[in-house]
C-alpha cells in the first residue's frame, strides 16, 4: 500500500479548481491510485449539513464571525470523518477549496489571519495538506470565465466586488510566499488538458 | 430608561436553573423591568438550527472540538441576534447557561479552558454577562434531583459519569474563584422560593 495523500486546489471563482480536480482525480486513478474527491464547505454528513446551514437564508443570517465559526466545525468534520480515514487507507484525497480559502476570504476583514489560524488549530489540530495547488489566473480572464458560467452580463464581479476578489487573489499570493513548500501556483490559463499536466507535474515529487 | 444587564445562569444538572430562572424574570417584571429569557444552545434562530444539529444524532456524530466550534458559533449568533439588540433597548437578558457551559463541560478535557476562551474571543469579542449566577448543590442532591426528573431508576450519574459531573462541578467553582467579581455562588438547596430570593441577593447591586 503507498501512503495516502492529501491535495487541496484553491483559487479565485472561475479558475477552473472543479474541472480541474475531476481531471486530476481520473489522471491518479490511471496510475492506480484510489482517489477521494471531496470539497468544502461539506465532504461528510455533518459537513454538509453545517454547509447548507451556510448557504441558505439572507446575506445577513450569519455575521462574519459566526460564519467562519461554522467553516471551521465543518472543516473539523471533514476532515476527522473523511479526509483521516481515506489518508490511513491508503488514499488520495482532492479536496475542492480548504483551509486556505477560509484565510484568504474570511481572514482579511473583521478576522485576521491568526484569528483564522486559531480556529483551525483548536478544530483541527492544525491539519495540513500534503501539496495545496493554486489555480491562478489574470484578474480579467477569471472575471469573463465567472461571467460566462453564470450567465450574468452584468458585472457582478465589478466595484467593490472587484477588490474584493483582488484582496482575495492577493491573499492566495502571499500564502504561496510564505508556505512555498506546500502552496505552488499553478497557471491556469490555456487549454483545460494543458492545465492538468501543470498540475501533475506540481505532485510529481509526491507520487509513489 | 434604565441600562440593561446580561445575567447568565449556570450549574449543573438538577441544580434547578430552568425553574430559578423564570422566578427570577417574574420577580424583575414586577419591578418594571423588560425581561428577556433565553438560553444556549440556541436563543436565536440561527443559533436554534445550530442547536438542532448539535442535539440530533448519535453519541459520535460531532468530535469534542466540532462540538465545541458549533456552540461557539451558536453563542456569536445568539449575542449579535438576541443579546446585545435587547441589552441596546434596555432589557435584562436572563439566559439559562452561557460561555462558563462551555468552559465547563468543553473546556477541561480535549480542549482546554484556554481554547474556549480562544473561541469566544474569536467569535464574540469575548463578550461576558454583568452577573453569572451559579446555582450550587451538594453532588448527592443534585443526583436525586435529576435522577426524579428524569424519572430514571437507574444511576446515569453514576460510575465514570458521576467523576465527569464532578470535574464540571469543580471547574464552576474555580471560575467563581478566579472571576469572583463576575461570577457568584449561589447555594441552590431549599425550597425554589427561598433560592430565588438569595438569587435576587445576589444581583441587588446591578438593580436600578
Amino acid at each position: 500500500m503507498t501512503a495516502g495523500r492529501f491535495i487541496s486546489l484553491e483559487g479565485g471563482e472561475g479558475a477552473g479548481k472543479s474541472t480541474q480536480l475531476r481531471a486530476l482525480a481520473a489522471a491518479l486513478r490511471v496510475r492506480g491510485l484510489e482517489v477521494v474527491e471531496t470539497r468544502e464547505p461539506g465532504g461528510s454528513e455533518g459537513a454538509e449539513a453545517i454547509r447548507a446551514l451556510l448557504l441558505t437564508g439572507g446575506a445577513d443570517r450569519w455575521s462574519p464571525r459566526a460564519e467562519a465559526l461554522l467553516f471551521a466545525a465543518a472543516r473539523a468534520d471533514h476532515i476527522e470523518k473523511t479526509i483521516r480515514p481515506a489518508l490511513e487507507r491508503g488514499a488520495w484525497v482532492l479536496s475542492d477549496r480548504f483551509l486556505d480559502s477560509s484565510r484568504a476570504y474570511q481572514g482579511q476583514g473583521e478576522l485576521s489571519d491568526a484569528d483564522i489560524l486559531a480556529l483551525h488549530r483548536i478544530g483541527s489540530a492544525g491539519f495540513l495538506p500534503d501539496r495545496t495547488l493554486l489555480l491562478t489566473l489574470p484578474e480579467a480572464e477569471a472575471s469573463g470565465r465567472a461571467r460566462a458560467r453564470d450567465g450574468d452580463t452584468t458585472d457582478r464581479i465589478g466595484g467593490r466586488a472587484s477588490d474584493f476578489h483582488r484582496a482575495v487573489a492577493d491573499a492566495f499570493t502571499r500564502f504561496a510566499q510564505e508556505e512555498s513548500d506546500r502552496v505552488h501556483g499553478v497557471d491556469a490559463s490555456g487549454p483545460a488538458e494543458v492545465v492538468t499536466v501543470r498540475l501533475l507535474d506540481a505532485i510529481e515529487d509526491l507520487l509513489p
